[in-house]
C-alpha cells in the first residue's frame, strides 16, 4: 500500500514552511536537497537512532560540506552543556552563517538543534526531520526551542522556526512501543484542547493507532500538526492563545523537575499531567464529569500512566515547582483548564484550595 | 553647566526603544522606573562597576523584586559559563517572563546581559545602562548579543532589542583612560564609514574628546548613536547595509581570538583592525594616500594602538581566523572597505596578494 503525501504549511510570512507527511520520506532526496539551500550541513542526532538513520540522511547530501554530532539520548541530556558540543563542531568544521543544521531525532535533539541554530552566529537555518511520534506531532513544529536548566524545565530557550519539517512516519516502525505511547499523549491533547471531533475519532481509533496502523498514523500526525500550526500562526511568541498547547504541561514539568527527567518521558508526564488538568477542571466547575472520564478513558487506552512516579514532593513541594512555570505573570500562576472536549482556555483565576485537593487526589493515586 | 538632554529613538516597529543621552541620567529615577514594566528587575554587573554604581540604581528600584548580579570583569569571561551564573540567579529568585534585566555596565555586561535575556524563557526584557564610552556609542544600541567561544569571537548570540538605552556620560569620568580611548575606536568608526561630517568635526576636536569635555562628549555619543540607529533601522538582522559596522572588526575579531581577548580591548583591537582595512582599501585602490594618511592621523590623536601586540600568528595563520568571521559566505570572505571617508561598503572581490601584503606590512609594524 503507498500513501499518498500530506502536504501542510505553516504561513508566518518570511517565516513560513512546509510539512511533508509520509511513509518513506527518508529516500526522497530531492524532498531533502530542496530544504537545504547553502552548501554546509550539520546533521545532529542521537545514539539511538545514528545507528538507524544516519547513514540514509548523509547518503542523500552528496556535494555538500557534511558533518554530524552524535549526542547521548534522554531528555537529562537536554542542557546547555550539550549543545555546547553542537557549537563546537560547527566552529571546528568552520560552519558559516550559510549553513543549515538537521535535527535528526526526538524532541530532545530537536530542541537543542533548533536552540543551536537559533543562537550560532545569531540565527542559522535549521530542518526537523523527527522521528518519534512525539516530534512529529509536536515538538518539531512551532520553532520552540531550548533547554532544560536544573531549576526548570524549557528554561533557556529562543522562538526559531525550522525551514522545513520532514516526517517520515516510517520511522515510528523502529520506536519503542513506552516511546510511542508518550506521544500518544500529545496526540490526545489536540482533541482535548481545541478539536472535538478529532477527540471523537480518536475514541473510536485508539486501538489502529495503538496498532501502529499506516493509514491511521497519518491521518493523526496530520492533524495534530495541522491544529499546532493553526494555533501557532495565531499566537508565534505565545502572547495568548497559544498557551493552550501547555495543556497538561505545568503539571507534567513539575513531575519532570521534580525526578529530574529521570522517571518518566516527556510524553508520560504530560498524559498524567492531562489527568491532573481534567482533575482541577471538573472541581473548578468547568467541565463535567462524564466528559472528565472521557478523557480520561483514552489516556488510559493510550497505556499511558495513571498513578505518579515515586519520588515526587509534597503538595506543597509540587505547588513551589509550578511557581516556575514559564506562564506565570507578575507572580501569579495560570493554568489551562478545559470547558469541555475541544476547548481549552488560560486562566489566572482559581480556587487553591481546588489545586491542592487534585494534588492530594492524583499524587495519591495507586492506578 | 547643565546639558540638555538628548532624546534618540531606534525605530523598529514594535520593537522601538528610546535613547536618553545626558550627565546626571543615573540620578533621574523616573526615567529608569519608566522603562520597567514588570514587578521583577535583576540587575547585571560587574566588579568593577558595582562599587560605583550598583547602590544607585538599586535605590531608584524600591518597591520591585529586585536581584543583582556581578559578574568577572574583562572580555575573557564573555562566555556562555558566566551567561549561566545570570540564568542560575533568575531561576533561584523565581524570576518570570515579565522580568526586566538591567546591564548596568561596558559592552561585556551588556552583551551577556543581552544573551541572558534574550533567550531566558524564550526572551524577556532588557534595559542597557552603559558606563563605558564604547558601550555608549556602539554596543548597547541595534540588538546584537552574545557570548564568544574560544573558536571566534561573538559565535554564540542572538539579536533581541533593548527597550531602553540610558546614558549617563557622567559615567565616563571613573572610566580608565585605557577604556576611553578604546572606545573613541568605534567613535571614529562611524566618521570612517557612514558620516564625513562628522570625521571633520572629529579631527577638529579630538583634543577636547581626549579631555572628556562634557559637552563634545555628548555631541559625540549623540551622533555615533543616531549613526547607528539609521542603519540598525535600514537592517536589522544585517543582511545587508548593516555589515558596515564590522569596518576594522573583521581584523580585530582575528586578533581578540588569536591573543585570548587578553591582550587588547575590544576597541584597541578594532583600532589597529580599522588601520589594517585602510591599508588594504588604498592597496586595493579604493580609497586614496591622503584619505588613508587622515584616517590613520585621528586614530593616532585617540591614542590607539598603530602596531599589533605580541602574540599574534604569521600572515597564514591571521587568514585562517579571518575565515572564520561571520561574514563568510559559502567559503566566501566579505570585506569592509572604505571608497573615501564616510563611504564604506561591503566585498567580497578582492585581491588576496593585497590581503597578504596588507597583513605582512601590519604585522610587521614597530609604532
Amino acid at each position: 500500500m503507498t500513501l499518498e503525501i500530506t502536504d501542510l504549511r505553516v504561513s508566518l510570512g518570511k517565516r513560513s514552511y512546509p510539512i511533508t507527511i509520509a511513509p518513506g520520506l527518508l529516500e526522497d532526496s530531492a524532498l531533502l536537497q530542496r530544504s537545504i539551500v547553502g552548501e554546509q550541513v550539520l546533521i545532529v542526532t542521537n545514539e539511538t537512532v545514528a545507528p538507524i538513520y544516519l547513514d540514509r540522511i548523509t547518503a542523500q547530501l552528496e556535494g555538500k560540506q557534511l558533518g554530524y554530532v552524535i549526542l547521548p539520548d534522554g531528555e537529562k541530556f537536554k542542557r546547555l552543556s550539550t549543545v555546547q558540543t553542537i557549537y563546537d563542531k560547527l566552529l571546528q568544521e568552520r560552519h558559516n552563517r550559510t549553513t543549515t543544521l538537521v535535527a535528526l531525532g526526538g524532541g530532545v535533539v530537536g530542541d537543542m538543534t533548533g536552540f543551536a541554530a537559533a543562537t550560532y552566529q545569531r540565527g542559522v537555518s535549521f530542518v526537523q526531520i523527527p522521528t518519534t511520534l512525539l516530534a512529529q506531532v509536536d515538538s518539531s513544529v512551532g520553532g520552540k526551542t531550548g533547554v532544560n536548566h536544573p531549576l526548570g524545565k524549557n528554561m533557556i530557550g529562543a522562538f526559531h522556526q525550522p525551514v522545513a519539517v520532514i516526517i517520515d512516519t516510517k520511522t515510528l516502525d523502529t520506536l519503542p512501543q513506552r516511546e510511542f505511547q508518550a506521544g500518544l499523549a500529545e496526540v490526545i491533547k489536540y482533541g482535548l484542547i481545541c478539536d472535538a471531533e478529532f477527540f471523537a475519532w480518536l475514541e473510536t481509533n485508539i486501538h489502529l493507532l495503538m496498532e501502529r496502523d499506516a493509514t491511521a498514523l497519518q491521518y493523526a500526525i496530520a492533524r495534530s500538526c495541522e491544529n499546532k500550526a493553526k494555533i501557532v500562526e495565531a499566537d508565534e511568541r505565545e502572547s495568548g492563545v497559544r498557551a493552550i498547547l501547555n495543556f497538561g504541561h505545568t503539571f507534567g514539568h513539575a513531575i519532570e523537575t521534580a525526578t529530574q527527567y529521570e522517571a518518566w518521558l516527556h510524553g508520560e508526564a504530560v498524559g498524567f499531567g492531562m489527568i491532573m488538568a481534567l482533575d482541577l477542571s471538573c472541581r473548578l466547575g468547568y467541565l463535567s464529569t462524564q466528559d472528565c472520564a472521557r478523557a480520561e478513558a483514552l489516556i488510559k487506552l493510550a497505556n499511558l500512566p495513571l498513578s505518579p512516579p515515586a519520588g515526587l514532593p509534597s503538595t506543597q513541594g509540587m505547588i513551589d515547582l509550578l511557581g516556575l512555570d514559564k506562564k506565570v505573570m507578575n507572580g501569579q500562576l495560570r493554568l489551562i483548564m478545559l470547558r469541555s472536549l475541544g476547548d481549552a482556555f488560560v486562566t489566572a483565576d482559581f480556587d487553591m484550595n481546588c489545586l491542592e485537593q487534585t494534588l492530594n487526589a492524583c499524587l495519591a493515586r495507586t492506578t
